[in-house]
């Protein structure tokens, strides 16, 4: 069955009569066609009874025409986007509009209201999450790929980091994306963070033209989108020879992401896998000092549904992708962090990146 | 009068409550506090008759308290972030909330819902619009410098288009990227936009690793953030001679772009400025190919509030920040766009990029 049918039976059951999907990687996800209309409406219309529609900014229907094999209907700047919607579907009784609470703001919801002004809106954003969350064969090599090239990133990172004195924490970041792009990846999952020594301390750090330490460690967090896929890993190196409490501290972390990761399996919890990670670095002193959840789904977003011991529990099965990845930062001395993405194979996980994660000492 | 307490004064004439202000870059806008929640909830609540509250994902909870004098109230993965904000506001009766339509997503609505059952939701990205509108002296400055960086960009991308055969448009991309990074500007305002020949005639291409075609024209659409601004301008070159009939489409373009930009002063409308930028491609026989809006307001965001030709209408004042940016794009021949941001002041306009709109042929 295709997604679209998929969601075609799914409104069939629930007695809704149409979807408006605004995320434009939902709409991606299930027609291939990739674009972002920033303050334009862009909405893919699935029914249970009728082929889908896709409305989208005029600029965008001939690049989109050439994907779907369904109806698009595009508008101009100077055109009510909400009233050309309401004309496509007039003498169409529409009481439920299946919506993606995570993504509608109000202001789009209020404009289908003045067009479907006795209907209601459900949520479909649980049921997208659930197609997105388990990923197909072709998913998961579209993601080791988005993999290769965080690892990629990772040697590029390493050597220039290390390559003289005075380089700064966003020359390195400049490196590695001017690298990527070099190599055809227009795009990173997320700002590049490349953090030296306390620095790292900070979890939502920012890199900046801060000289690289000496005989410190090195936090790089970073991905890229590939195929539309995303991929994040996190690797913390030293550059010299770090004291023996960086080390230490490094050794905790590292333990605490593979004992994690080597929990990984169907029919675990999200929380359980969380325990599993908390527990090492609890046992060892520093529990106080790993301040996040353990990890978070990963896809065509590079945050998406699960999260691994957030406020909400999900049994693991066999396709999900999602990170593992423990810190440790203790303020104005040191950070650590270590992480792999992973899917979810029939007896344990495979991770999405490889670069080691013995402590590298460049 | 502060931002904060124009707001207030606001709600206190509508009798409104509180708000709950989501948008990070309304958030900055009015504390300096900068970050991105992502899926987590950021929450500023001003209230007509106390102190504010800024309520943010825990790891955030330092950074933002050494920024604001009010109270900043943080919340873990594990805690369920709306009874918390309820338990902050136990015994105050809510009846109405002021929030961005133009930003809270349907999730989040709700889950204020869930804890203020009986309250309704106002619209305040109107009156945010409004305060973002007209820019200060101070954010001027900000806008002129995010300006420079932008004429620097063209610099160093005409230059290194112009280096070789076999440059690619993404080799140019990165290039630009990676001199801005080396200068301390760690985000462009979007995805830079290097396009070559007739690719430039979708105006919304998308860089791909394709080789610069000599003797053709080259279109660069790019901006920075700079101290939280952003700039946004377009210039159309030359590699090498182009034809006689490129260099006739770059004129009428260039025209039509002046004329406008020559038109900007108070008391002039949106749609006035559109017009003009229009009658001059229209007049030349090539309205048809002017398929967008001619400008859109700029500041904090790339594209904010208002729109210049769009389907709603302004008239024009001192303080305003917007572009101007008429296109020609001939399907398979050719794409021409010449864009500067401006502000208004009171007898005109000046531009923020300072980059020669004759026709550059390198």
């Amino acid at each position: 069955m295709t997604k679209i049918k998929k969601i075609a039976t799914y409104l069939d059951q629930q007695k809704w009569e149409m979807t408006f999907i605004t995320n434009p990687t939902t709409v991606n996800y299930l027609t291939g066609f990739a674009m972002e209309p920033h303050e334009r409406i862009l909405g893919l219309m699935i029914f249970p009874d009728r082929s889908p529609l896709l409305f989208t900014p005029e600029l965008e229907v001939e690049k989109a025409k050439a994907l779907v094999d369904f109806d698009v209907v595009g508008y101009t700047d100077s055109e009510n986007p909400w009233q050309k919607i309401g004309a496509q579907l007039a003498g169409y009784s529409i009481k439920t509009i299946a919506v993606e609470f995570d993504h509608l703001i109000l202001s789009k919801s209020d404009g289908l209201k003045s067009v479907f002004a006795d209907s209601n809106f459900a949520n479909l954003s649980p049921f997208i999450n659930q197609m997105r969350l388990i990923k197909s064969a072709d998913e998961i090599d579209k993601m080791i790929i988005a993999g290769q090239y965080a690892d990629k990133c990772f040697e590029i990172g390493f050597h220039f980091a290390a390559s003289g004195n005075g380089v700064t924490e966003m020359d390195v970041v400049a490196k590695i994306e001017f690298e990527m792009k070099r190599l055809g990846i227009s795009e990173m999952s997320f700002d590049t963070m490349v953090l030296t020594g306390a620095r790292a301390a900070n979890p939502h750090g920012v890199p900046e033209a801060v000289a690289i330490e000496p005989n410190k460690l090195l936090l790089f967090d970073l991905g890229v989108m590939a195929n539309g896929y995303a991929s994040d890993a996190t690797r913390t190196i030293a550059i010299g020879q770090p004291g023996d409490f960086d080390r230490q501290i490094y050794e905790i972390t590292r333990q605490a992401q593979q004992a994690a990761f080597d929990f990984v399996k169907p029919g675990v919890t999200a929380f359980e896998i969380d325990q599993v990670a908390r527990d090492v670095i609890t046992k060892a002193g520093y529990g106080d000092y790993f301040t996040h959840r353990t990890g978070h789904g990963i896809g065509m977003d590079v945050h998406e549904f699960p999260s691994i011991g957030g406020s909400e529990d999900i049994t693991i099965e066999k396709g999900m992708c999602f990170s593992i990845e423990p810190g440790i930062y203790i303020p104005n001395q040191v950070g650590v962090r270590v992480e792999d993405c992973l899917y979810v194979t029939e007896n344990g996980a495979k991770s999405l990146t490889h670069t080691s994660k013995d402590l590298l000492i460049f």
